[in-house]
């Protein structure tokens, strides 16, 4: 191996990390926790892991959580947590979707640093109430919209803001999987029962639960807005009470035409999030499972592959880069991106200073973008696909 | 090499094929030519291969046809053909998109074959009129879409009409290019220039040239009509006259959807045509840059890739392959199969039969839905995408 | 589609062929005779198809040979062809292996060119006779290593001939199939039986079937002889005559140092030939299985995806290309261009010239050279593995 | 996402770890302690992270470790943690290769479970008697052969131990990289010094730094042991002390052959680990740089994609996986899954019970294997590469 140290170990004190939801069962929670760890700038060390005390109390303890930080509620662990010296600073919200607004509130209100999964919330007043919210208070608000953690979409992103693909003419994104083309919610399968329950997961199925993260990461690579959409959603599985698959086109700032595929009923793809970008001077594509290369391509010159830490990538990559060209890394570590780049804004909040400007990670703005998105989409399918405003 | 001959070669004589435009400094003639010599079921015996007498005399006499059998004009070749005891059988036209009609319908008249390249003519009511003319004469009419020619395109279209795939739900084509991402027609690249030019192409510009194949593809190889869209065009080359990008959402018969992109600005893009289709029971995904192979996913099983020639390919496929797997074959290859499925039929009709079942090639009801498609598109496209049947 | 015409059709007559073996049944003849047809240099007049007579006869006519030219064996042929003003002016070998020598040495002699599948012969002494004699007679010979017709091969050739790797270190070359993992020949099998029986292959199986096309294929591009060699034969099926696997070590010209593995054993590999080179400046890949692509790794920089027809490729590669970039060519295209080359030559030399220096085909020279690597390579493996000279 | 929380987390409390080398400047070490991390097994408490005091202490506190527990030297490490209540469980050792075996026979001494990068030792002499030592405690010890602890490695196994393949006919690993193309070791890059230093790394360079891990990982997957190998060894940039380059022949157990190639000199290839193994029932490959695919081939039906965490996959990939398939995990995650198999060991010989059969990682045996392998290879390259036992 070529390289040196990782850059990413820490430097100073753990932030001491509480966590609401991801009790038993959980999926995100456990994936939070990991990522946590990674780059070792956090330390998780309380919980209301379950809306029902015994489980929130025996997850906890089955963590390694002291017995007196397994709490029962969110509201239990804010107050008890401010009461001691060692209290947690900031607090990952890993619930289902309609309940990540209330607690959120109550992080805010406690001073706290927050780190919500997305999307922000299941509807978008709840998002600009959260955002006015989060505005009165001098804290870091992250949403872990995680694929804006992967070094070479950090390239991608850096290299369009350059100039180098030229005015942005097309993006194609798609997010396609396979997972949902059974009606596995009605078999009562946990992580289906909720993103198909309008009540728990919003007015998007399939474009609420990865449709935002293809939105976000196309408005993150492009740095251009998204104006207005014609969306045609879908409900293949009988029964299905939230869309299935969508199909979406757009309208973005300065002329840019673009399309948004998601879907979770397309069989052979598990978790195929691809976006392309074309410009007047340029093209590239990403494909999230093999996140090591982005293939870039200067008009008239061939294609290069491009790879994460390999020649030609520049400091946005590497910043987000700990290991070698060759040596994959992978979905765990580009989500540990995002939690370490909010750990490097608390710490420059806590010391008083400005976030510096190569600190990038997705925040509430982002949060409150992706429920319009959702917003707008449903809207413009119930008409029929007429364009829509994202207001 | 492990394989037996070659099942194209000919039995029986060779069907004399003359050729309406194509001469010096055209591509799409010279195509022809190759791959009508591929299976050597044609033989190339007379032309008149440009509106300009001089031209066309050369450009014959270079390939080698008799001087006599240079002509200055289609009309004096099919006048003169016809008293020949060795006449011409067939024709194909190869002229651009505008100059498809009249030489057709002048071909039926005077009872040949005919092989006309694709868009079938400029605008739908000529595409109309020829299929009014062609029913009532026994020929052969076949329209080029020539990537029904590959091999795994058969596969994939025999695996679905046998319910392999089950109800499709989603379909999605794309065909991007890059090749118009400057104004090369204002440079006058000849090949730019009657593309992008409405008199010579067409309503279509990029829809018309490469949306067409896509949208005959995804109908050929699924089996389902589209039976209304919704375009979003652009032209992002200034003082373009004619779209270079599009953007369609597609409702198809059994209530499928789908999307289709066409686009000659996406840069990095050389001719990437790809199609996939899932349906209830499983997904398929083909690139026609790399033909020889098709992945195919039953639901709840691992992704195969059926090869060209390989294990697993059934008849449809075998018909249309020359040699075994791993040895690649491609676009002139699947192109020949066009024209040797033609002459299938041409031997067939002849001889007084029935063309057998599995003779499979693009007629003039595909080029008439070529046109209805263009059409539609257009009209959605100038109503801000509105929903759109095809009539 | 974004380019001229096609610059391989023919000016000036077509070049009179005749063909040694290839009859009913057999696979290489066919497409011989397939890509003879393929740029329109060639006009296939006259057979000695098969060594039974009448299949002979049987054969020629279904092809549509003029009964007086279906010759029941070549010496017929040959005498009956000189007594014709429209005689054959070459001849294509097709018969199995150990038939290669002696109608070629009969070609020779009535002073035609010589088209010659590979290996050149069964043995090193067949070979070089058949060198000297053809180095008496002021024709064409050509040997059929038809992977040096591809596009991206002359590309990798041309640029290595630049010294855009540098100085040549390590050169890696597979060809592996699987058609022979269980006893085919045992079962009947034609093209398994001839090619793992001694008298008909040679010394060689594997190495001679398809490591001679490694063999020639890697001196061919990096332009470097091997000057030995230490080779581990193995017989994976058992009863099997021959070699079905092959692992070889290289010593060539100027250090340069590599390996060449050759099997059809290797379950799942089609028709694996795949070629690295690297130098002190950069290294290179390509495989003929995706034929059109060749990743191009200047070192420190990132590595290029070039493209049949694509930016950045130059005149030894457009030489042999038909058709645009991403309009994927294959093998029977490649094998072409080994004809077209020939034809280049022929016509050269009847006009009384020299062949240009754009002409490349393989010729005598490499196929002695390919038996000259079976013969070192049982040698070698006889010896368990002794270094050995290629002579 | 479609699935349960990650199985990695921790039941039970932490073990305590300390660290011998992999201070500051240090690659290795900062990859086990962040491994060690993942699935929060271990606890990082103690280290003599240099031989040079200062840098020992610095190294330790910037990690946040306990200055008291930053130890000046290992013997100081072990003696202290002795004393202590809390004192460390297992160490980590990842000094340069000559300096593993003293250290290592220091912690057996202790009592302590080791965990030390590979290879095991600097020369076979040195490895042998570590073995022994080992083999007079009844501790854990664990080398970090990580490539093992990929979930499609697990699965390739598993399936060959289930004879999936059939009786194994050739084996093919390479690892081949490029960061050694120049002299950088003459640059004075400190991974290149040691790396190319005879004293430091051994007798083997490119063979002793990653030939061991292709080695390890062919025994691993195959179940086979390499019985004899015949090595050409190269050293292409000049002054160079250590060999580059090295191709080598294998014969393995039962009658299977092979071929292992390493190289960091192969321009354009970064961390290019590939194994593909061929039986008489079917085939298979794999590549570490897109580590989550596995093409597996029963002999006769298509190749399937084996995707991590998908359909088809068995209990002993799933053992290995943290997240659901599309989602890659990558170099890290393999690491970790290491640790964490290690750390199953511990717990259960501190328990006192046997070590479940299905906790897999690579120990002591298969560092003497490794020593086996350069010692042969180095011996067979000085006798043009004469087969030459493994011992």
């Amino acid at each position: 191996m070529a390289i040196e140290a990782s850059k990413a170990e820490r430097s100073g004190g753990r932030i001491r990390l509480g966590m609401i939801g991801g009790g038993e069962g959980a999926f995100i929670g456990a994936v939070h926790r990991l990522v946590a760890r990674i780059d070792d700038q956090f330390e998780f060390v309380a919980g209301a892991l379950s809306s029902t005390p015994e489980k929130a109390r025996r997850s906890g303890r089955a963590l390694g959580l002291e017995p007196a930080r397994c709490y029962p509620d969110y509201r239990a662990m804010l107050a008890a947590e401010a009461q001691r010296a060692d209290g947690i600073e900031a607090v990952a919200i890993v619930t289902p979707n309609h309940l990540h607004a209330a607690p959120a509130e109550a992080c805010l209100a406690a001073g706290l640093h927050v780190i919500c999964d997305k999307p922000l919330a299941a509807s978008l007043d709840d998002a600009l109430r959260l955002q006015k919210a989060a505005a009165r208070r001098d804290v870091v608000f992250g949403v872990t919209y995680n694929y804006t953690g992967y070094p070479m979409i950090r390239e991608a992103r850096a290299r369009i803001a350059a100039g180098e693909l030229g005015r942005i003419r097309v993006v194609n994104v798609e997010y396609i999987q396979d997972w949902l083309t059974t009606a596995l919610e009605q078999a009562g399968q946990k992580q289906a029962v909720w993103r198909t329950d309008p009540k728990q997961a919003g007015a998007g199925g399939c474009i609420g639960d990865i449709g935002t993260h293809a939105f976000q990461l196309l408005e993150f690579v492009t740095g251009l807005e998204v104006e207005a959409l014609s969306a045609d959603l879908q409900r293949f599985v009988p029964r299905r009470r939230l869309d299935d698959n969508a199909h979406i086109q757009l309208r973005l700032a300065k002329g840019a035409r673009g399309t948004l595929w998601a879907s979770q009923v397309a069989v052979g793809n598990e978790n195929g999030l691809r976006l392309r970008v074309y410009g007047d001077k340029g093209g590239m594509s990403w494909h999230q499972e093999h996140p090591n290369q982005l293939l870039w391509t200067p008009y008239g010159e061939p294609t290069r592959i491009l790879s994460r830490g390999g020649a030609g990538t520049g400091s946005a990559a590497s910043r987000a880069t700990r290991i070698p060209a060759g040596h994959p890394e992978g979905y765990l570590e580009a989500f540990a991106t995002v939690y370490t780049e909010i750990a490097a804004a608390i710490r420059a909040r806590d010391a008083g200073k400005r976030v510096p400007r190569e600190v990038v990670f997705p925040g509430i703005a982002d949060g409150v973008r992706g429920l319009r998105f959702v917003t707008a989409a449903v809207r413009s399918a119930s008409r029929d696909g007429r364009w829509t405003k994202l207001g």
